[in-house]
Parts: C-alpha cells; structure tokens; sequence
C-alpha cells in the first residue's frame, strides 16, 4: 500500500490549461489542510491559487512530498521539469507522481533520491506483494462507489460522501483506489496496477477491520458493462466485502465512452447486477442512492430528473456538485444497523 | 505471448509422488508427439514411461526445452535440481518452469543462460506488456470453459473440446491461460499474472482474428463465484469474447474450495450469470453443455446424475474422464452458423 508524506507542495510544471491540472485542483479541494504551497516553471499559466511556493521554502515549513500535479500529453515527465523536481529532493522531499512513465525510469532522479535519502512515489503502478483474498468476514462497515460507466464522478462521490458521513457524525475514512485518490488520502492501492491474481487481496488489505461503526466508503474503478475493465471492478466490489453501494451515472451517456458498440444498461439492470455480484461475498449488499453527474443538464432539467428518478428507483438522487448528496448519506445511516 | 520451443524433455527431479508429477503426465497425455523423453535424479521414483534421456542426448535429438514436470513443495526450486537443469541449458535446452520462484531469480541460471544463449522461461508469471480491450469484434468462433469453481477440469474439458472439435474436422485450436495449459500448447498466457487493468486485452491477443470456422477453445481460469478469483474469470472471458461456454462442475462440492463460507449456486443460477456476464461482450453468447469431474461418484450414480441433469438443464452433459464430452462438441457445432 501506498504510504504519502503530506503535506505537500503541488508542482504545476509549464501548465497552459487549467484542463490539465485535475489533479492539483482535486488535492485542493479535498485536502486543502494539507497544501502548503504550489510551484511551476515561470512559463506556467495556471495556479490553483495557494501560496507560491519554493521547494526549499516549502521543505523549511515541514514540506513532506513535492506532488506533480499536472498531466502531461502523452503521461511522459518533460525534461523541463527534471530541475525543479531534482532541486525538490535536493531540499528532502519525497517525489509523488500519477504519471505512466516511472519516475524510477530516470537514473538522475534515482541517485538523487539515494543520496538525499527521499522517496520516489509512482502512485499509478503498484509494485509491492499482495496476497490473495480470504473472503474472511470483517469487522465495520464499507461502502463501495460503482458506475454504469468509467470516469463519471466515482471518486468524487467518495470524497463527498466520506465528508457528509463525517458531518453527520459518523466515523468515516475514504479508501482511495486511483492515484488521484491516493495523493488526496495520503494512502491507497492503485487497485487496476495490481496483478489479477490478487486484486481482492488489496482490495481486502485497503479495507481491514475496523470500529463497528466505521464506515470505509471506497473510490470504485471501471465499470461492471465495461468491455475492459469489468474485471476490476469485479474483483475490488469482492474484496470490498461492500454492505451498500451508490451508483454512479451521467444520463448523457448512453454507450461505454470510447466504446461506442457497448450500451449502458439502463439503472434498474445495473442495480440489480451490482447487487448480484457483490452477494458473493456480502449477501446483505444493497444499493443505497445514485449520484448523478448532472452536468449536461439544466438545473430544470436536473430536478426534474432527479425527482422522476428517486420516485422510479426509490432511492435518494443527488449530484455531489449540485446541492450535494447528503441525503444519500443519510440514506445509508437510516438503513444501517450496528 | 510466451512462445515454448518444443520438442521437451521432462524434467522430473527426485519427485517421490506421481500425485506432483501432475504437469508430466499432462504433458505426456496431451502432446505426447513433442515429448522426446523424461530425465530425473537417480533419487526419483516417478517415471511418466517415455523414454529416459540424459540433457545432452535430448540436444542430440533435436529437443528445444527442458520442461520442469514437477511442483516442490512450496513452489520453491529444489537447490539438487540445479545441476541437471544447469546440465540442460550447456546442451542448448531452454529451461521452462511453472514454479512460483522465478528460473530468472538464479544468479548461476542466468549466466549460464546467457552464456548459451537460451531461455529461461517463467510460464507462471507474465512481464510482457499487454494492451487495454478494444472490445473490437474479432473474425472466428470461440467457446470458453468457465467453472462453477476453481480446480475441477476447466483445462482439461478444453483440452477435450478442441480433440473433439477436430475429431469431427473442425478447425480448432486450444488457448492455454494456465501454466501447464501453456507448457502443452506451447504458446499462451497466464492470465491471472497479468496486471488487472489487461485482463482482457491480454485475452484479445490470445484469441485474434481466425477464419470464420474456427474455433479458439479457451481455458478458463477461477469462476465468477469465487471471492478471490472472480476478477481474473470476468475479464479473460470479457476479453474472449465467448460465442458459447461449457460450464465445469464437480457435484460433489457444496462450497468454494477452501472457501467454506461461500456457496456455489445451482446450475441454471450460475449458467443464467454467466451468460449475462457474458453478454457484455457478446450478446449471443450461449450455454453449449455441462463437464462433470465425476470421480466421486460410482458408474450408476454417474449415469443418473447425467441423465437427470441433461433433462433439467436441456443440455449436453458429458465427463472427459467418464465418457468423454463428444456430445458437447456436436452440440456446440450443431448450434453454430458461420
């Protein structure tokens, strides 16, 4: 598993789009307490608006990781950045990256990180031995996010039902299972890096006993329809052991993105084959709300959706980025029992 | 894609138990014709009764790798085989292991392999780099063994399949996924190594494009009901994109093995949940007959529960071991249209 030091200083390289600086804006806004600064090229274009940053200031405020928070074209590192990130070890902070290309693939940053003793995180791969599943029961309670599709608001929904659970009250930790997750956390499994064999192996190790009232609530991948990854999925909702489940849906899509040949089932079918699968290993699983990525629609649109929705699955609806889904998050809590 | 130079000599080191030999006498029952001879240490008591041939004088004849035969207790390599294999790799022989511990994880291996430029091949594990599903739809027919667990005759029931298939002069090639399946094929991939994002990429390379009466009978690995493995199933049979299944039973097991907490579901449950999966991929995927393993059960028992069976399922049932399963071969080209 994958273990951060925060807080961290985001580096935006010679970013010209906001588009390609998901990530340092996601760690903005779901961990902001744990930002201290941003730094760029003086060719960058974007900022996410925190405090400009030096590596070697960063690290005399306690700076634990430098976190490369812009994609690339192509998910290679760009020489031009090699500076900026070798001067970032040579002030002691650990490298965190989510791109393809390992930082462990450039001999520079490797003797740099030995001689500095700093580590190189590539959140994206997944190196480290898992052993395989047990099935065996666990103490607290998880919640898993699924999709009808790939790269729809999983995550998303996670952190933003981690946060209502968490106001309400409720003892809740986000389990993160994608590299942008990962850096949010702080910690995680990039669950599609790991080999097939022991998929719920990690998925079991990333959500181990807890308090009986604990909720892990965890960032889904892939899809159960989708032609490439169902398999993920499958293997992590198993390991999940989930008691419930949101389902995650953007009602503009009508086939698998990308895979125009592969139709989304419509959501009582999903429902149903998510309940079905994840039986195998908690014959209590049951679909608790929908979360809806609402962003084709009006707001009349949305509501009146919503509402026809809710009333069609009867369960609570609600788009994480349009007023919320705290009613999915009481949804869950009405229907638990310790 | 591991590629295997055959003709073998099995390797069967100081094995004391036929029952370890399993992968030996797999290969003798299924590629007889690329078994020029078995070598052991003068401590072995298991011959397969092919003809004994010391590295150098299978060399002589033409033989292309060294097939350790045997498991070792806890997957490890015995230190008193490395001389014969050594002995092997002098006379020219790749080495091809099935073995947990990695031939490559051998220093003196290694330079000898080097130093003789032949192979050392891990069969088990899969470093090649596979690509994500295209989901594309691929020229040719394919038919997959899927289980109702793991370890109860998925290889074998392929393996009889493809026989079968050419018996009644169809065009038929067996898709190993599994070690020993790829040792006898002398081509394939081990599908549970493979990191899980190309489950089903990498079962796309396995089963490319083929005339249009061909058949790909592919091996498959684990079962959709089995909390560890479920993962590894869905995506291989994503990938393959199944136009029928032969589902593998084993009656006498109530529970996945080793799982006891986990039942297995009737036959028509789990051959309704299997074509739903399925369908993702293929939308006319279909159920072509039922493989036994019934060695627990007397001849009249046998008789009956087939019997029995075949009428409540409406398919062909067949035991490879008991009978053979031609029946399911007939069924599955008498349902086809090319």
């Amino acid at each position: 598993m994958h273990q951060l030091k925060k807080p961290y200083l985001l580096y935006l390289g010679d970013a010209q789009d906001p588009v390609n600086a998901k990530t340092a804006f996601g760690l903005r806004d779901w961990c902001r307490s744990d930002v201290l600064g941003e730094w760029s090229l003086p060719t960058a274009m974007v900022s996410v608006g925190v405090p400009r940053l030096s590596p070697s200031a960063a690290a005399a405020q306690g700076a634990g990781s430098l976190v490369i928070g812009i994609a690339s074209v192509g998910g290679a590192l760009p020489m031009q950045w090699l500076s900026d990130i070798e001067a970032a070890i040579h002030a002691g902070l650990d490298i965190v990256s989510g791109m393809h290309t390992r930082l462990t693939s450039f001999p520079s940053l490797v003797r740099a990180a030995q001689q500095y003793d700093v580590q190189l995180v590539d959140v994206r791969h997944s190196d480290i031995p898992f052993a395989c599943a047990t099935g065996r029961k666990r103490t607290g309670k998880r919640v898993a996010t699924v999709g009808t599709d790939c790269a729809l608001g999983k995550k998303y929904t996670a952190l933003a039902l981690t946060r209502a659970l968490r106001a309400h009250g409720a003892n809740a930790t986000f389990r993160a299972t994608g590299q942008t997750g990962i850096m949010i956390a702080g910690e995680g499994i990039a669950i599609d890096a790991v080999v097939a064999d022991f998929v719920a192996g990690a998925a079991e190790q990333l959500t181990p006993d807890n308090a009986p009232d604990h909720w892990d609530v965890i960032e889904g991948q892939g899809s159960l329809f989708h032609p490439a990854y169902a398999g993920v999925t499958l293997g992590l909702l198993h390991g999940s052991q989930a008691d419930a489940f949101v389902l995650c849906h953007d009602p503009s899509r009508k086939f698998i993105d990308g895979f125009p040949d592969f139709p989304i089932p419509d959501l009582p079918d999903a429902i149903r084959q998510y309940v079905q699968a994840g039986r195998v290993t908690n014959s209590a699983i049951r679909c608790v709300g929908l979360s809806v990525n609402s962003s084709s629609m009006t707001d009349a649109e949305w509501h009146r959706y919503a509402q026809q929705v809710s009333r069609e699955l009867g369960l609570s609806v609600g788009d994480p980025l349009r007023g919320g889904i705290n009613e999915i998050a009481q949804a869950l809590l009405a229907t638990s029992t310790t």
